[in-house]
């Protein structure tokens, strides 16, 4: 069998919610779209439910649909996305929590959906999603009135601890908000390290539930073992992989392994990139492929069956640094080709 | 509806599969690995069976089993990395043919499942996959003896026609296989560009298939369209999205549109992508964040439903160019969270 393996520790993953959530003032809640940052919705909700997460975040309707049979009734299911035409059925029947973004949405959802429970999402300087200062001043009396279950906005900056974007933004959903009943939101991962006075009501773990930056105190949620493929020896002046980009300076051994870009291994870490044989590295030598990828083991005495991508020693956050992105990319790029073990739960 | 729609026109791969064919002397394979390239395995490989294609390539036996349940007996499954350990009971009940790498593999084959079908990989200068020629000098009249189906090596620079390399590794694979019974095979999608003395017996048409280079007369197979969630316009100075990387010159008007790299929309094409409303280009805004982009719509008189990021403007080289990465990447990486919509096949 050459397929590689992905070990999710879902015993880590709650642990990272409490480190979370005792930083947390206020309820936690946990953000599990694009199928839990990779990991699997289903599997990560289920964890994070068992230890009293009641309110979860997702991008689409239909994720929220998907997480509603898998959870049953009962936990807070939130969609970023709020109510987009075509959603009115999946937002009834499974009873998603759309985070209204403008007038439109609204209106659809009052009129299609009288009574049913919404938030609200206000742009506070991202000008991604929400409503505007004017926009918000317009619409919202009327839409207090309804009693939203959640008024919240989102941080640009917050991975940088000292950008005045973060006072800026806080400042701006203060003066936006303060003085309403409806719970509140502003922090995910990045807001709740801020400090307290960007948690409001609720916070929204996300990627430091997985083991990602900005939380540098996570726990590694996720293991990746590669299966070696085949050993071969080579002689100085000899190639390695597509176009010719690695050539042996020395005899070295080459071990081809069984993960590629088609797995999620980001093309762009290159040969930056390395893979760990108990405590020794051993270098990536050659451009990634598709479903191989040629590793510089010149320097083990054995080689063994497997090589670690991800693990105790290499972080997602490692390998975005040899690609040039950031953890979550590495961990949504995970791909749906390896066997994937779940510990704990 | 904020779910993005994944279109995959199995007449544009079929016709790309006749063309890719009419240039091959000799029967032309298909190479489904890695989930048809993204696009999904099952339809794809079942159109190009309907096309007439008898032989096709994945990398693991695991692929090739699902394959096989999709296709129903006949087809030829030949798996990449061989005879793995633990591969033995699916390559006897899938009837896969293992694509043997080195001599562990040879004695694991023929003793597990003597008289089974399997291929042979032959190195020849790649450093990837197969044996080597003194291994190969070794092996080589036992091997024959029980008549493997195909015997095969790999171009490494195919993509660049007049890379050296190619010559050479032609040359090597000839030394090592002229006068043999068995059918050969050295060409993929790169080499039956090469010209018909790369051809040999079989060739394995790969990612011309699926409308990529360096097949440039490929067929777009691909559509990708992308909802629009929410417009706003900006005065001068206000930003968009993570780390305020995008600053409005003038007044400007963003849509934020429901996918990201969570999606596979590769991170790293940031600012130098652009979507297209019609015949009208319009630049990425800011930072690809993991579900939502925001679009520089400006220049629209009326604000579509969709934008469409993949399609007849733009194909997955295009997007590939933006991300300093190749086709095969973007048609891989392509997500599981897309409304896929197949059409013909």
């Amino acid at each position: 069998m050459a397929q590689a393996k992905l070990t999710i520790d879902l015993d880590a993953l709650r642990a990272n919610w409490r480190a979370l959530d005792a930083l947390s003032e206020g309820e936690t809640g946990a953000v599990v779209k694009a199928d839990g940052y990779g990991l699997g919705a289903a599997r990560v909700a289920g964890a994070l439910a068992r230890e009293g997460v009641q309110r979860f975040f997702v991008a689409l309707a239909e994720e929220g649909a998907a997480l509603r049979e898998a959870l049953g009734a009962g936990p807070e299911i939130c969609v970023f996305s709020g109510h987009m035409p075509g959603d009115t059925r999946l937002i009834r029947d499974l009873e998603l929590v759309p985070m209204i973004n403008n007038i439109d949405q609204m209106l659809r959802h009052v009129e299609a959906l009288p009574g049913a429970p919404f938030g609200l999402q206000l742009d506070t300087g991202m000008n991604r999603l929400g409503m505007e200062p004017a926009e918000w001043a317009a619409l919202r009396d009327i839409a207090l009135a309804q009693k939203p279950v959640l008024v919240m906005s989102h941080l640009a900056c917050s991975d940088t601890a000292d950008h005045p974007m973060n006072a800026q933004q806080l400042q701006c959903f203060r003066d936006m908000t303060d003085g309403i009943e409806a719970p509140r939101s502003l922090a995910a991962t990045g807001g709740i390290l801020l400090g307290p006075e960007y948690h409001f009501d609720v916070t929204r773990a996300g990627v430091g539930l997985y083991g990602g930056l900005p939380f540098a105190g996570a726990a590694p949620v996720v293991t990746l073992e590669v299966p070696v493929i085949q050993c071969r020896d080579l002689a100085p002046g000899e190639s390695v992989g597509y176009g010719n980009t690695f050539t042996a300076q020395r005899p070295t051994r080459i071990a081809t392994i069984a993960a590629g870009y088609g797995d999620g291994v980001l093309r762009a870490m290159g040969p930056k990139a390395s893979l760990m044989a108990g405590e020794t590295r051993c270098p990536v030598a050659g451009r990634i492929s598709m479903d191989l990828i040629g590793v510089d083991v010149t320097g083990l005495r054995a080689v063994p069956d497997t090589l670690e991508l991800l693990g105790r020693h290499q972080t997602v956050d490692t390998l975005a640094g040899w690609a040039g992105t950031i953890g979550y990319e590495v961990l949504t790029a995970l791909g749906q080709r390896y066997t994937r073990v779940y510990l704990g739960g």
